[in-house]
């Protein structure tokens, strides 16, 4: 089981701009997987709630995953309200799972982690 | 209403590796605040679930941010569990909140944005 939030690499955000962005997509996803699959959930919290971070070139390809994602597999694109740096209505980054690690490998096996 | 979460600077975390701390805490603080202030934290959610990402120094800075925290914020230390690049049981960052603006404003207040 992991949790992986896939990351526009075109925005350039700095660490601090990624991370909430990143934990709002954590979080939103958690909670639409939470109701829909409870025990798969908390076996994920309880053995570590692997997260894992990639990018794609932008928002086109950011679609393109979103489009992939099956109905089955909880997920969650976060578009950016604008208060602060962004233009309002930024795609920045989807969250995808916590679901079995294989069926997320389909999704998102051949993007790159994030340095 | 916020979410605050602190990051040791010194650990020098990329933005990959950062994120996914933050979102550890982000995630794990909620779950607390969930439980006990649902209806607070309903009302965080639906305004947007502002999240904040600041920096200490070190570890000492962390632990001291730590104590600082009254009982009633919900609150959750993150530590490491090595599998990747830290140190098993490195301490990464705290997750406060979400609670009131003010009063995680006594805590987190003179801290600097991690940009």
């Amino acid at each position: 089981m992991k949790q992986v939030i896939v990351v526009r690499k075109d925005l350039k955000l700095t660490k601090g701009k990624m991370s909430v962005q990143v934990a709002h997509a954590s979080l939103e996803a958690y909670r639409i997987a939470e109701k829909k699959y409870p025990d798969k959930v908390k076996k994920w919290l309880r053995t570590g709630a692997k997260k894992v971070v990639v990018g794609v070139k932008d928002e086109e390809e950011l679609i393109k995953i979103q489009k992939s994602i099956p109905r089955k597999i909880p997920s969650k694109l976060i578009i950016d309200a604008g208060k602060t740096h962004l233009e309002p209505g930024t795609k920045t980054c989807i969250g995808i799972g916590p679901f079995d690690d294989e069926e997320i490998d389909k999704i998102t096996g051949n993007l790159k982690l994030i340095n």
